[in-house]
């Protein structure tokens, strides 16, 4: 398969949860354009998305949705249950845990970390909070390749680098700073701080 | 001042953390090229960035960190307190509300919104819940421009209606799905499950 390129990637998740929450159940078959309508996106941009994983639909009835379903899962879950860790159990933390062990998705926190002794040996919202000192072990003897980080930003880069050294490859990265990583260090930034100053901002000059 | 983009919006509301959160009260002034370090971006954009809102740095000592912060605190933050409202008083809702509560924002959330009678009339996170039915009604009454939107997808476009009706200007949207808004209305869209399924996949790809 071509490489697919990041926001087509991100594109494929939204047409699948949109699939799944929004449209799914209500009927069998779903022209481009209703996909599109819901993504924000063009209808053309749905057929080459979904092209680009090998799937296509039937001029006359659009996608079987099952089917389309069924595709992409295959290109966007991961053959085995994919495993994460979260460092830093603060306030976003537990958010971000809760969170995602009500989603269920097939990516999967299976340890948080964090430094503060209260919290080390607990289960925090389902999840067993380690020492931040056990990092590397814990993430090489789980072969485990994703990182949360949801340290305040001054912490940032340390846990970054060491999530790095133990062989983690994606960061979903919740602190307010550009981490820098290697190469094949796949980084997500979400600043929800930041997001809220810019609505309200714009919502400012939208007042006019 | 000229029109300043989304983007720089973003990036100064970035620059302002780093300098609070990162860089602040380590010392007095600070080249373009550290503050870019930290943001990611060049030293040539974070000039012209801070250029864009009319201050300007000594070339041979940089910014004065003092200075720039209250610049930016001119330019970002309303001249009085702003106020939005959220509705969806999920695990995610609550998540957020305690998330805002926390970082004291120039922004607050005053009200949040539900259908769940179990969560009408109460205070949860430091924020007083309401039956969605008096949405407007509160928006209205209290000049509210922003609104933050955490409900399952399906609810999410009709919530968005909702407040836009009410007069919000503004919305930050955690549901997985693209609003459809008038063009005097700013959205931006937060969505972690999207983010965190594309960090798994990039993860994957980058082990080969």
């Amino acid at each position: 398969m071509a490489l697919i390129s990041d926001k087509t990637v991100g594109r494929l998740s939204l047409y699948r949860r949109i699939l799944q929450e929004v449209l799914g159940g209500t009927k069998e078959y779903l022209f481009s354009h209703e996909l599109a309508q819901y993504a924000g996106v063009t209808a053309a941009q749905v057929r080459r998305d979904i092209m680009a994983i090998g799937y296509a639909g039937s001029p006359s009835r659009g996608y079987n949705i099952r089917e389309l379903l069924a595709s992409l899962d295959q290109f966007i879950d991961p053959a085995e249950k994919q495993y994460a860790v979260l460092v830093g159990v603060g306030n976003l933390g537990r958010a971000i845990l809760s969170y995602f062990a009500q989603r269920r998705l097939k990516i999967a926190i299976q340890a948080a970390f964090d430094n503060d002794p209260a919290k080390v040996n607990r289960v925090i919202n389902n999840c067993r909070c380690y020492h931040l000192s056990s990092l590397q072990q814990i993430v090489r003897e789980n072969q485990i390749t994703v990182g949360i980080i949801s340290v305040p930003p001054e912490a940032a880069r340390e846990v970054a680098d060491e999530m790095v050294k133990a062989g983690i490859k994606g960061i979903l990265n919740f602190a307010h700073v550009r981490l820098r990583l290697p190469r094949d260090v796949w980084v997500e930034n979400i600043d929800m701080a930041t997001a809220l100053e810019k609505v309200s901002y714009f919502a400012r000059q939208n007042l006019g």
